[in-house]
């Protein structure tokens, strides 16, 4: 902590917390979020339960519960995986890098809100540009911490560090929502580009990193 | 541990217990009492679910609802952070210590059920009090925390301690819940000088500190 | 762990793990079971939400939940704390351990049932056994882990330690139990009895310790 | 982390995690699972709460749910335990081991689905198969991060790590898997042959694994 105190404190005022709570806060907050997802599925059990219906029906019945399910499960998922990247080197967490990442958490938290009204209002335009500005939200301020994480670094290692800034997805969410705002017929197909966005991230991340990380050593 | 042992063990029984479980389980209380603050928005949406309405009545007819999710989000996550910084440098915790820390908890658990009640009393002048009076118990008794690991610090350290002791918000919270028993018609509106409390706690809160705190060496 | 290591794999089959993930998760699970608690509290409130019902109401109609509620917060809360100071020295632990623990857990993970229970049949004898019942298996168990606990330390350490294995709470829990079987019309009250613990584990304690705790080392 | 670098980064893109903050987080979504699977039996108390029911016929009621509340703890439990012991000596993680296990805890998070369908389908043949499949899904991923982490490991401690695969636990679920297609009315006994692995796993493991894994030193 020592070697990085001099040039990180000279930008912030100086009073910085070790990542350890942070960290391992975030990581409960996301597997609850992550786990309550399965608590709707659950719950429509008792209610659809019938001499007449069988467990097969439970499920062909309830498809966009089921489907928007998996894709918040496997999007939060995403999302933990890019935030353990994004702090695996941080030492020290200054003031606003919190108040980022508490923001962040809200957006986590808030998704199984969205969630839920798929499986309620499937081929609803609002749902759909709701969740999906949802998820541009998470990215938007996930990208905001990797840029926070970085400067807080370093010089040596910030340029050492892989792009882990997640601007790639970011980017791509910006562009789901466009698209919802001008053809929502299409649902939630275009989401599955997230998951084709590790080459893309590959050829985008480091322009869109070089734009918007001040380098931290002059 | 061994530096600081001596003079702590004289003012208590001795009996003193590393934090790093107590932070452990405090963070998974709190981040779980934040996740479930989520539950009650998504357990709503399939009781709207009709024909004719659409996700965004979801919201629309749920303003309140909304409302104390958000503000409870932010309330608990800025209780957090003051709990973080608070034990920041504690290395051990009496029973006293993980008495208050439990009472804290468990105003920290409470707070979905007067949440919950905001959403279907809005204008109850019960519901605001009672609402106002937890999260007034929860800031007094982390003033207490903060001057118990204060007073369980060699001398050095904690002169070196920034205020962190949240006796600002107690004193504002107290300040809001006479407002709620005078004038109950400002609602919760009041609330938001919470978001305020930065400057006030930097004028008051050392002086509030002075006199709570017994510097623990002479 | 190398200087605990030769006496401790003599009276087990040698294959020990290291105390903090289990530790961590048996955490997280108290920390999520003593946060569920307050679910039912939160889902009662928009079923008795009527234009002329007021907030207070919810609760002077719901005094047996609100009861049962902060008993069983206690309870978990003091089980917790009982078993950070058991496992506060170990540095390892055995499969037998990972078992008692495990069946622990369960008496926890199962408590939110029996809590729920008490709030729709007060005055139900079979319930009030069947909570009282389900604290004493829970007590019993940490006494169990206790002993296991101590008899992994080396000599001196296990000579050191204070009483910490709850006996005095299991021996008590036994007392109600009885209690309700002969005189069930007492209620929940002889439970009061369990925050008065403090001085008979002082005096209770060390005798039943010394006869279920088999000395380690000779 | 040095000494176990070289070897590794050979195989894969040199990308790799400590495994802390993964087991952390996999701890947590774990404990969440196994928590919540009390909240089913915890809701259907107030329906049932009846002038003339007390709280026996809640229990005698609700027989499969309360059976397969039990079970699902009893294999979460066991899951979690493997998962433990297959970590124990992992010092990096890969972005592999992340995926597969993210794909692990996605059938650890799911599980509560299929067990609210049993209480709700007790005889239902598809619920029985969905149930068990969920099971031998989820343990053979963790067969699969067995072999993962241990192929993470320098030769000679992967030569000394015990047979921790889990493989005896997933060919046994394929086999009960097999008898619920051909007799699904032995119902859910087969799979108490569970808690039998323990010696078959020391008989079949030891096979399986040196077929599965490849040594990562010549």
């Amino acid at each position: 902590m020592a070697e990085a105190g001099e040039d990180a404190q000279v930008d912030e005022q100086g009073d910085w917390l070790g990542p350890e709570r942070l960290l391992a806060f975030s990581d409960g907050v996301v597997a609850i979020a992550l786990t309550l997802l399965v608590l709707p599925l659950a719950e429509l059990v008792p209610e659809v339960a019938e001499p007449e219906t069988s467990g097969l029906t439970v499920i062909t019945d309830n498809l966009a519960a089921i489907g928007s399910f998996v894709l918040s499960f496997a999007v939060i998922a995403r999302f933990w995986a890019a935030h353990h990247r994004v702090f695996d080197r941080a030492r020290r967490v200054s003031h606003t890098l919190v108040g980022v990442n508490t923001a962040w958490l809200f957006t986590i938290v808030v998704l199984p809100f969205p969630t839920e009204m798929i499986a309620s209002f499937p081929e609803d335009p609002f749902t759909l540009r709701f969740y999906v500005a949802t998820l541009f939200a998470s990215s938007a301020l996930l990208t905001v911490t990797a840029v926070l994480v970085r400067r807080s670094l370093p010089g040596d290692e910030a340029q050492g560090l892989r792009n882990t800034a997640a601007g790639g997805t970011a980017l791509l969410l910006l562009l789901v929502l466009v698209v919802t705002l001008v053809a929502p017929s299409l649902g939630y197909w275009p989401l599955l580009l997230l998951f084709l966005t590790s080459p893309i991230e590959r050829v985008l991340g480091p322009l869109v990193e070089r734009r918007l990380a001040r380098p931290p050593s002059g």
